[in-house]
């Protein structure tokens, strides 16, 4: 990723610090920085969303100061011991400085904190700057992707970060990406998956083969029918985002299936909210056992995440062990899962995708599910290959990418 | 893992299928089968825990069919499709069979289950089969711990499976295994780690290593001080199991520090409830920068499972990005993870270990929080070497050694 690291230090303290220190963050002025009694409220002359003040408390200001001293200035990492901070610090002095460009501080020992009016507007914890910071998901069903495809061509992917970066905002707000052209040979899916991140290994290796295989040990490695499912609930982390490329498919039928979790567990909060909470709040145990694995977690089907928005959909029934809830609760519980899946295999909620050589989807594994139509293995071939990459490393290309690309 | 495919089939299959068909299995036998309007209730003859009677669901008993065409011979997947089943379902006949030792089932539609009675008493989910399954946690303070170390000799895990079993089972249960003897060269620490499962790669590559560098990315790569904390918190699944092995101890300082975050994490919901509450339910915002990567998550600093259980403790003051709750939750924020951080530093929860040439520790990155003492690099060299496994692929290394070992 050497394209990177030509970008200046000040592009990494940008994006380090979040600092909107371009068009936003220049035009951020405090009037008036007026005491309390564990905080400041500090009064906008000009604010980019309006606001007339936001408050500070002294414990944050002083735990988040921006000097070498407290701030690692290779690391970005935070080198005061914020949480044995005194409850009761109380700054010394407390003014607005450089004509309201910045909020200037000294501490009882007499240490001294500046921090850029654009910076505290940016992380105004007291106007909402959480939320702001909130990832977008823009769910579907088939219509509403059909509507506007997230369809990206290989050479442009492979060649242009622009393209890449639109691949990944598609891949990050509605979960899948599909790219056509990519030549149908072996290893090309990772060469495309390297573009972003690393691989993800997994107890079936690095990369994976989807054909029909002699003595499976895996329902994918059959030509049966594959209900919507997600890969690896099995696993207390399932990979994040997995990528099948076709090279062949010969054999009538075997089409692919992609549902958005999100927006059937979104259907299924306004639709039957209780059994969305029953499914939000009970574990089911998951497993694979062969030979040389066994591998066992418990998890909710729908997960949510401290603040209450959908972190994953965890669905795959051929793994799921017995269930194994209080008897009261498994009548409710298999209602519950009755009712996801009815919603689940709505056909307006199915995007079916006959993949043809030289296909690649993407999607997020715990949330778009993804099956496929059985088939006829005397009929002709049908070969996929396939590797993961995780959330983490490839919403961290598109935030470098942005990066790079942004003002 | 060659020594593991030597094990037969029937072995997979009671791994699998969980059968205490052994000793406990076989005693295991049904008096009376009493059909009710959605279960039935099985009186024992005979039951390991010395149970009068069992309820089963009639839609659990037929979603949970072990015959070929239910279930796959090969992978042992679900093949029936059991949230489509009628949630009315009723067998046609219902009897104990073979002197009580199985349930005979037949469908209205002519299918024939039969379920053995010791397969069914383990995974009885009316009398408590549940939490019979949970993980074994034993939490400790440092005296807790040296008064039993898990202390292991490199010789003995590198070459005998019976010592390797009893190395994962004290990371398992404790969180923590030493072994001693490792040969301190470059690529020893994976090696021992491989002996386990694949290594995990993140943005810091697949190994790594700490000792002072130049213009470092990460705090760990100075000689400043480290406070116990946990690796990776800004990543969506942080690695599970932490290796590092030491090759240089010359410099003066630099012990190693270990806590158990669980032990902590208990005390703390003993001694302030409403902090413990405070911390499982607030999602703190973590963030690596550099150059190439921007990484970020949001997670609490406690996580419980659906259970209740403990699942993960995440806590990196310098990789906390500015905190960003409402204003009104802040005080109360700061006031709950100075409470935690205060028991977390308590010198009868810290385990200090000066490592040596040789030493190796394992730990699970999620709950056993790590530091160092600050050193002089002028006064000689510290080099460790490190490497992350997850846990979900050790868990599983450690069940098919029992598996291999067990009746």
């Amino acid at each position: 990723m050497a394209e990177q690291r030509s970008i200046g230090a000040e592009r990494v303290e940008a994006a380090a610090e979040g600092a909107p220190e371009g068009a936003a963050g220049e035009s951020v002025r405090i009037a008036a920085a007026a005491p309390a009694a564990d905080h400041v409220a500090l009064h906008w002359a000009a604010h980019p969303r309006g606001l007339a003040a936001s408050r500070f408390h002294f414990v944050w200001l002083r735990a988040n100061c921006r000097c070498a001293e407290c701030l690692h200035p290779h690391t970005w990492e935070r080198t005061i011991d914020s949480y044995a901070l005194d409850p009761a610090i109380r700054p010394a002095e407390i003014a607005a400085a450089e004509e309201g460009r910045a909020l200037a501080l000294r501490w009882p020992d007499g240490h001294e904190t500046r921090l850029a009016a654009g910076w505290l507007a940016a992380r105004d914890y007291d106007g909402g700057a959480r939320r702001a910071d909130m990832r977008a998901v823009r769910s579907w069903d088939a219509a509403a992707l059909l509507a506007d495809p997230p369809e990206h061509r290989w050479e442009a992917v492979t060649t242009g970060d622009a393209d890449l970066r639109l691949m990944l905002t598609d891949l990050r707000e509605r979960g899948l990406a599909i790219v056509r052209g990519v030549p149908p040979q072996d290893g090309e899916v990772e060469r495309v998956a390297r573009r972003i991140a690393f691989l993800r290994e997994t107890n079936f290796g690095v990369g994976f083969r989807v054909e029909n295989k002699p003595d499976p040990n895996n329902v994918a490695y059959t030509a049966l029918e594959l209900k919507a499912h997600t890969d690896l609930p099995n696993r207390e982390s399932p990979p994040g985002i997995q990528f099948l490329h076709c090279h062949r498919a010969d054999a009538a039928g075997g089409e692919s299936l992609l549902v958005d979790g999100f927006r059937a567990a979104e259907r299924l909060r306004d639709e039957a909210p209780e059994a969305f909470a029953r499914l939000t709040r009970t574990a089911l145990p998951f497993r694979f056992v062969d030979a040389d694995w066994d591998i066992r977690w418990r998890a909710p089907t729908i997960r949510l995440d401290a603040d209450g928005d959908f972190e994953e959909v965890r669905y795959h029934d051929a793994l799921t062990a017995p269930l194994d809830v209080p008897f009261e609760e498994m009548g409710p519980l298999y209602d519950a899962l009755r009712r996801f899946t009815a919603i689940l295999r709505e056909p307006q909620m199915e995007l079916r995708l006959k993949l043809q050589p030289g296909d690649l989807i993407a999607f997020q594994n715990r949330r778009v599910l993804h099956g496929r139509g059985a088939f006829d293995p005397n009929a002709g071939l049908r070969k996929l290959e396939g590797c993961y990459v995780d959330c983490d490393d490839a919403w961290s290309r598109l935030r470098v990418l942005e990066r790079s690309a942004g003002g």
